[in-house]
């Protein structure tokens, strides 16, 4: 005998999945605001940490924690009281997502919005949120294209100022998602709740416990990724709040609307949208593909998101650059992508193989189909029947006045006689017999419908006789073989 | 041993089916109208003719013909030609279904449309149409229902007046298409195409080799049918011409208006929408049901005849009440039928089970995927794989870099390490080496299309392994048991 083959070392790959099994180039988060959307347990290790770190370090840790843990539990994993709220809340988000915004609202009481204004934040929002779904999703999180530098700097510049975050770790906790989707690592774990993986996620302190790392070496090997990042903040600032407020209030002196509306609102609807992906997209809709996930396809969801409506597919077929396949679904992300490579500014499109897609929707209908026919009576099965000698059938039918042989099963049709779309004569005529050709072609070749009738009306087997419960198929060959006559 | 049991006589069934196995009542045919709709070679039989034959003989006859046209064929049976066309027509069913209603358009380039007259033809139109599907078609060819004197008066009489033949002609060629449906019998045979199974049928003389005959005793039986059957010709011609020419005459003096519009118009359109279901419901539409045979549902079909148009569901279930089911399918012979029972003018209502109902949808549905599956690519079959052990797994492994062993299968993944989304290096730590725990959870839990792709990469089978070809079902297990880490 041979030796066994060597099975992968799960720890090991796991650092791999890391990224965590070689050294990370080191890339300085640009303040506070660069880890919006990545949460605190995650924010805590920088770059370079995570570059020196090794598995075995990690692990260390992590015992370390168990142990401060199992004796003072941390704040996530202790309810909220009036004495300790404020230590549940991430104050960095709350502000970022919720005080900036609802400060908006107060100013805008006070600013009346120009139309030029307001085509201003529409034109800045549709930059910015085509900026989050071709570039900080498709392009980065899921390497489904390939973008040159012109393309790439426009992402990098709009996504910028929809104030979520760096490229870094936007992508970062997005891999993170997908890799474990619907389990406690999920930092948007869609099973605890609308409300959590729509923001509850990013307002509460999450439990270390469930830390996650993904692999990004790729993005941070990217330039514009770590310049990006490193001056995140500032560019964050200047994109989604400076850049309009000048626009607006140089050209038609309104820099306070533009601070406002172009800003201010333009940012928070962006994020309102984003984060619908990670809420809405796995709540609402249908799942074609797939169903023991929770990600869903809905048109709703693709509306606000540019596209990003599709998640069912998505998580499903993460690194194709569409989310949409059919023409008539709504994804200008995908158009987006499509043009940009037909001017060629985008290349190397990856798309999954239409085979891989549609074996996803068979299935996904088989299954569907198999819960219907679960619900259904299709009679008892032969190996539940008794069986009967000729001899019992002989004496059983003349009590019964309903029995029927067909196909060597036994049917008590007793209380159908009257029903019978073919009449009532004709039944009588068969009962106590073997009717097995005259019902399937001899006098009539019966609908698929009455062999599924028929088969609800089983009640025994015929010992020795020529048994088959698909009479509809034993039909088929004997008009197969009397063809002739017709 | 027991003795066998005595099969069904097919011959004595077959003269069960036919209603010549008794005496039946003796009508006489009113006139050659009586007999529009049923073919020549069945008008040839007469009620009495039919009481008074036996199986025997019906077969020395048919044995007689057989021999008949051995020598000479039938017309049907010969090529048209100049010298022989007006052989092969049937001159009668000529004039009633386009002699008259072509007469009817010459006429009316005479006498301009009043619109009460129009009112006229449109309430003539409703009620004759009526009559055709919930009287002729539902209540007596299918006895779907069970209906008091009024209702049945009624029937006949706006019946009559469609010029379609009298209910016991109409039900008898009825009968026989579903009893023969797509078989030489079927009176509009539609593999014979669109215009023969809508008009052909009846203009041109049938072969007499394929007749065909179904009990309607129950018919005869109702002397409403008799007495329609009697005085068919005067009835007709009363209630289709003269009718609406006495009310559009003395009411508003349109005696020439109510003749052509609301006389020969609307009976030309509700013979052509009658038409309609034995060729337009044979042709479009969708087999929800059951697709082994030519019946369709199609939403127009159900237009233009009162709601005879899911005729896939008609086929299967032809006794029931309804031809839709669904609330939102337009079906206003079902509603007058079920309202017909509110009052008290119509009773027993017959409907198949929901359970059968649906039986045949799922069973049409899987028809659909299994037709589907067979289209993709589900990888090569475990069976059809060579058997490798795993000295030769060592050695392969060696010679080509992307060998990876799951589920006791050996994929090669060397095209796909660089296209996979969960990048290069997770792969090439895999080759070589089994990978089920790691693909399947350990690292990554993948999608059900990820398992998909890996299928197509198989290329063979350890010897002695724990080969198992539903790797997504293997993960699930897996999963299920590490349960406690999320
Ligand atoms: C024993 C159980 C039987 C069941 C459950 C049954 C069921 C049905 C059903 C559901 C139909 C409606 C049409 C269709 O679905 O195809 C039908 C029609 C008919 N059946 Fe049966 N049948 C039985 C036995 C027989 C036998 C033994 C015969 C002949 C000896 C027979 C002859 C006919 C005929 C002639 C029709 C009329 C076809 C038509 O006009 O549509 N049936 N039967
Ligand atoms: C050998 C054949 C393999 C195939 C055909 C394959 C296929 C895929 C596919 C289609 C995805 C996209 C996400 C999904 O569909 O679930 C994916 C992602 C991934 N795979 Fe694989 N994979 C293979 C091997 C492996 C191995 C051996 C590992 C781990 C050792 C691995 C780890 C991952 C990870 C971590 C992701 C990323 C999850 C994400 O971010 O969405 N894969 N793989
Ligand atoms: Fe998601
Ligand atoms: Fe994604
Ligand atoms: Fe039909
Ligand atoms: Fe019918």
């Amino acid at each position: 005998m041979s030796s066994a083959i060597e099975s992968v070392d799960i720890t090991d790959a796991n650092a791999v999945a890391a990224g965590t099994n070689k050294p990370v180039r080191r890339v300085v988060a640009g303040g506070v605001a660069g880890k919006l959307m990545g949460y605190k347990a995650m924010v805590n290790i920088t770059a370079d940490e995570l570059a020196k770190e090794n598995l075995n370090t990690l692990l260390a840790r992590d015992r370390e924690e168990k142990l401060k843990y199992s004796k003072q539990k941390h704040i996530s994993e202790q309810p909220w009281t009036f004495g300790n709220w404020h230590q549940h809340v991430n104050w960095l988000n709350f502000v970022l997502v919720l005080a900036i915004p609802i400060m908006g609202f107060a100013l805008a009481t006070r600013c009346p919005l120009q139309w030029k204004t307001a085509v201003l934040g529409v034109t800045l929002y549709i930059l910015g949120g085509l900026s989050i779904t071709g570039g900080y999703h498709r392009l980065w999180a899921h390497k489904a294209y390939s973008a040159h530098l012109p393309l790439r700097l426009f992402y990098a510049f709009f996504g910028a100022g929809c104030v979520e975050g760096s490229i870094k770790w936007w992508g970062h906790s997005h891999r993170v998602h997908h890799r474990y989707t619907d389990t406690r690592r999920d930092p948007y774990d869609a099973r605890r709740g609308f409300w959590y993986s729509h923001m509850g996620w990013m307002l509460e302190k999450p439990n270390p416990r469930y830390r996650a790392r993904a692999d990004i070496s790729d993005l941070v090997d990217d330039w514009v990724v770590r310049a990006q990042h490193r001056h995140y903040i500032s560019l964050m600032l200047f994109v989604a709040f400076i850049l309009p407020c000048l626009i607006a209030g140089y050209f038609w002196n309104d820099y306070l609307g533009g601070f406002i509306y172009a800003g201010i609102f333009k940012a928070f609807v962006i994020q309102q949208a984003t984060f619908c992906v990670n809420s809405l997209a796995h709540w609402i809709g249908e799942q074609p593909f797939d169903d023991t996930r929770t990600p869903r396809d809905h048109i709703l969801t693709a509306f606000v998101t540019f596209g990003e409506g599709y998640h069912n597919f998505h998580h499903e077929f993460p690194s194709d650059y569409r989310n949409a396949i059919k023409w008539y679904q709504y994804d200008p992300t995908k158009i987006l992508i499509w043009a940009s490579s037909k001017i060629g500014l985008a290349y190397n499109l990856k798309t999954f193989s239409q085979n891989a897609i549609e074996q996803g929707l068979v299935q996904q209908q088989q299954k569907k189909l198999d819960r219907m026919k679960a619900s259904l009576n299709w009679g008892t099965p032969l190996s539940s029947l008794p069986v009967w000698d000729k001899e019992y059938f002989f004496e059983k039918s003349k009590e019964t006045k309903g029995l029927v042989l067909i196909s060597g099963i036994v049917h008590d049709v007793s209380g159908f006689i009257t029903e019978h779309p073919g009449g009532a004569p004709l039944i009588r005529t068969s009962t106590g017999k073997d009717a097995t050709t005259a019902f399937s072609g001899g006098v009539y070749a019966h609908s698929n419908a009455a062999h599924n009738l028929l088969a609800t009306m089983r009640i025994a087997v015929i010992k020795d006789g020529d048994v088959d419960a698909d009479t509809f198929k034993v039909q088929e060959q004997l008009l197969r073989r009397k063809k002739g006559d017709f």
